[in-house]
């Protein structure tokens, strides 16, 4: 299958396994058809040659998060299903970027132009992440529809506080710069060298055998799981279901619906709207 | 009563509650009087229509912690008590942050000039902290009359190292920008835009509905609570009943009783005492 | 015993105990004889006058790391004795760590040159940490002869993104000001600064009572070790004992063997090694 | 107020505190009422001169959970209002308990007769549980119109595996003698033997001073909140709410309206539901 | 691939899953074509019409453990390969188990006749354990050769004084009678009535709607997860390698591999040999 | 030094050491020299040919608990010196214990007769305790002089209900076989067969080597330290240091001072204190 990937690509060179988000007219928002792609290379790199991952996007942005455009899947979803389907789905992608969490290769997210919200959960569960200085990164969505799944995952790394920031206010955006000062990123360069620099790591941390990265990997991990990462994770599931089925979020939801994201934004930002 | 608040103000403007520290001439210093009207005002916005609460300081300061004054209850109090009456009432302190923490409204401290030792239990519990980028901030009072109750809180925030710094180094200050690269303060802005800094954040955060915001709250809360923070937060008042009853410490509260706080001040850096 | 250390020596002055590592040829590195006479002038710095420790090293270096010269007793010993020993040895060194952690007095790590791996456990279970603003900072080693013992306490204070970079890119440095950034250290200056700027800290928190600092420890030293500090030690020791019996540690201490640390850590970055 | 309670009772002698639920035609039914009189009979008793609190039911029980009989508030409820709102209609039932746990004298539920569900999240948050052998106890009732909002709470106590067999199997029961095998209550009596065994522990109790049970209560306290105790009974709430909009439930809410409690249990049982 | 197994059986009846281990000759030891199979099923059941799975044995056993006869894959096993593919094999069984604790669906283990060392990891992360009344379960198989993979599960439930007498003493065993007293297992019946009560409980269960279990099982999952239940079972893997690799253990299993494993029990037991 | 012990007694004996209490005549009552012997065997026994160790008592009882006497150490200690010197004393309690928990052997208490108080901490952090039916336990001393220091170590074990009965009811016992049934203790024989029984347990275990019995017994310690042990029992010095303060304490010190504690222990339970 691996030759027929759509909405990822699959590039393995030089021990470096290059998964690269390939919706780049969607801003390689995370829609069904990406989101199983990626966990079916995932498996793949389970027992290939490679020694690292490489997870990036293509074009203008690393990702727009969940695919939350008019059309799209994510609009309307708990209204059309049960509320214990919708936790489903949820917990679903959870469980999908822990595969990155415990795969046995270290996982490199590679991060320029947008990075928001759902994407941000990903690079949560990721080892290591390196940002284009320019990077722009959300954890909440502009119109936030929903709440409880994604901003307790960055308190983990970057506190309380700072998470709280992120989450209140709808929208608010850090450059990578900020996110490496946060801790949330691990190091932050021009955008242009960002391909080369990964490229240099990655194969710099290829130097080290697999096995001996492994248990380096869970060691480190243990210190994540102790503190309740993974638990973390799970109930957010719940409480962004729950949230989905409030007046607020479905009002939220009707107006994307009825105006487009962009016009959802204005008219959300407006201050107009009476909840 | 909101109208005969005196250690506090209380405003209510464009979804936005303003709570401001009105005891100017002693730098807002926590005397029982403020925190009980603060108690009250945190439980009146509970069910008013206010989105987001500011908690911030009239005068030259946000708050010089709770009030160590030679004329203050807090000087002296252990001895005429008994030990866990004075354990009692710094629980009571503790509890009353908690009514921050735990409140449904997202509470953004707006933290100018001094802000020190008690005044950053408040902060560690708020939500958002905004600071003056040349606020001068200190988790341990300059005379070191008790320990254990403030900054292990700070430790869940910026870890166990800076905590230490600002615990073992009496009086030892940071400014409002080194809070923002620590991670305890969220954003440091010149201190004459700090207020129309913080209406604006505090407008931002007011698109979101409450009924969202309060989830989105609990949520990231949990990943601290799992971690101890509640735990920590009220033990503290048992480990600094303690300390108040060491002969130490009573030496230094004498001194501060004979002296004033400044004049105990210059004497206990004078390295001259012997303990 | 105080005469006789030949490893480190002992100065103490105005109340503060000076604790230098003496092998400065060897960089400092931590062989058995230096971490006995460390335990046993801890054990006696607990009961005399001085009021700080700091432990700094002579020479070009805090300390290199455990000494794995070729000539060492570390290279090798997993093969000599038994992987129960060879944990035992590593828990060993852990537990002399947690003596500097449980100490009744604050301790200060004085950081300047190389601080390499091994020693880094050391500066983790340390109170505060002042660096050299060029101090060249690794958590591990050049050649990765082990694993899983030294990141995840790194992770305790830097978080698992920062961690796993220091661990999986095998020696990988940072600077004394990045240190700080992170807040892995607490102070950078710079280095022909460090020990005038040290010795006014110690004395600065020499002014504190005992009683009262040691009661401030412990309640800082509970929110780490609520959060498995210790747990995540101890671990360590298997996880290192088990890597250490694999054919690709193997491997790697018999490069260094053969061809010494130099040419062992040549040879690996060549890329040209088959696991 | 004491005088007016209505759905409870407050009877205090011989520094005994007795709370009696007072809706015996009900079996003492959690009505919002009873709820309400409970929360202000423990506030009140905070300053009085009692030292321990018993908390019983008049009648043929202790307490049948919160009131679901078809023309209660229960059924329905998240129909009728938003998710969040019956989320905080939970929750506000938690922290009452709450309110229980963290009460500064020592309370006892005495329990006969019927204690179920709801009922039973008050005796995990008492600190001791007296039951009479023949008690009926049940963690979920007889049909499950919620979930994850009682029975992780019995988890904390009886582990994880008894916790799933109450449950799963919706109305299991086991008797007080088993209860206490399990450690879920501390003693069991024959019921005629009930209020005279827990009046000489109470008296038993009230030799030692307020203030030392007091410290004793916190500090096993710690114990279960280190384990998680807070976050998971709040949790609860919104795990339950999520529930209430399933069809699943709702379909069982709707049989509750319609055939009364009875009715909808014998349809339940007969296993004739499509669901 | 449901028709082919061999090594188990699948039936599935009144929305009830049977999956009965199918190696009665060798007790149904736990050999790599049977976790595989089970495994698959678990997979498969995921989404068939079943809501409860029982998982038993076949013959005189519910499962004698970890196949360790003496021409067995896990006998030498450590020896064969490197350290760390030894520690792959050990957490892929856990991995194995948590499929049935994440499993939607819940699971009951019944147990009878043997239930040793790795059979008694399946029944920790089972939900629900019923016992014949005359079960014999051990948690140290009779001849040592690992540690630290199994007991430290029991601990969990059980407690640390229980799980180290059964850890210390080799082969140490307890009724099923002893197992419900120590909440290890839930009911325990006279072991001609097992298969119906099982039967009866399952159909009981099934009532309740998968949707509403599905919450209910997270629910209580989340109280171990958060006491580190996941961690415990994964670092077992490690800790077992280690010790596979130590003289002592390598006697063990080579006297095993020379006299069978009852004739290594006979020997071990007489005190004559020499570590 | 091992002859000269005076208040235990060391016998080593087919790979058993037997460490006694010798202190017949006060019911071997912990007071400063049995402790500071306890500790002297335990590190000679580190590296003895022991492989496991036996604590018990000579003649009536295990242990009465730490010596309160009117002529003791313990009576009247917090007035004539320091709190925090005070709470030092109590902390090298529990550091001893863990010398007990950390000991590379396994440890057995053997309880008979009466095991009171601080003689209950001991057998929580021993391995696996061993008691006779009739024995006679307590948490709480029948004064109740402190508070915290022991109950919570208990409910690590029993639960919060059981230990909250036994530190709230000052004095309550329970028998051996209670002991067992709650998990607080791991087997229960009649008196005169307990030697016997605890030989042959302790025999047995031995078939097993140290260094599989190490690491096994390091694996479930995890558990428990995860879950907070020893911040918990170290905790308890702090919280039993303040409570010595208190004039309740104070007042029940005093009297057993003027009347001895049997005369203290019948006034107290008379119910005419006045608090």
């Amino acid at each position: 299958m691996t030759a027929d990937y759509e909405a990822i690509t699959l590039l393995e060179e030089d021990n470096v396994a290059w998964i690269t988000f390939n919706r780049p007219d969607r801003l390689n928002a995370l829609n069904d058809q990406l989101l199983e792609e990626l966990g079916h290379a995932l498996d793949f790199l389970a027992t290939s040659d490679s020694r690292v991952i490489v997870i990036r996007g293509s074009g203008r942005a690393f990702s727009a998060g969940y695919d939350v455009g008019s059309d799209s899947n994510e609009i309307g979803y708990a209204h059309e299903r049960s509320p214990v389907e919708d936790r489903d789905r949820q917990l679903a992608n959870i469980d999908l970027f822990l595969k990155v969490w415990r795969h046995p290769l270290p996982v490199i997210t590679s991060v320029h132009g947008f990075c928001m919200a759902g994407a941000t959960q990903l690079c949560v569960f990721s080892d290591i992440t390196i940002v284009a200085e320019d990077a722009v990164i959300a954890a909440s969505p502009a119109v936030p529809i929903g709440g409880g799944f994604i901003s307790p995952l960055w308190a983990t790394i970057v506190g309380p506080k700072r998470a709280k920031l992120m989450s209140f206010d709808a929208g608010h955006r850090i450059s990578g710069v900020t996110a490496v000062e946060w801790g949330w990123a691990t190091e932050a360069v021009p955008a242009d060298a960002l391909d080369e620099h990964v490229r240099a790591l990655a194969l710099s941390i290829a130097r080290t055998p697999t096995a001996i990265l492994k248990l380096k990997k869970e060691a480190i991990n243990r210190v994540s799981e102790l503190q309740g990462l993974v638990t973390i994770g799970r109930m957010g599931a719940e409480t962004d279901a729950l949230l989905h089925l409030t007046p607020e979020v479905q009002l939220l939801q009707n107006l994307i619906k009825e105006r487009g994201l962009k016009g959802a934004i204005a008219h959300f930002n407006s201050g107009e709207m009476k909840f």
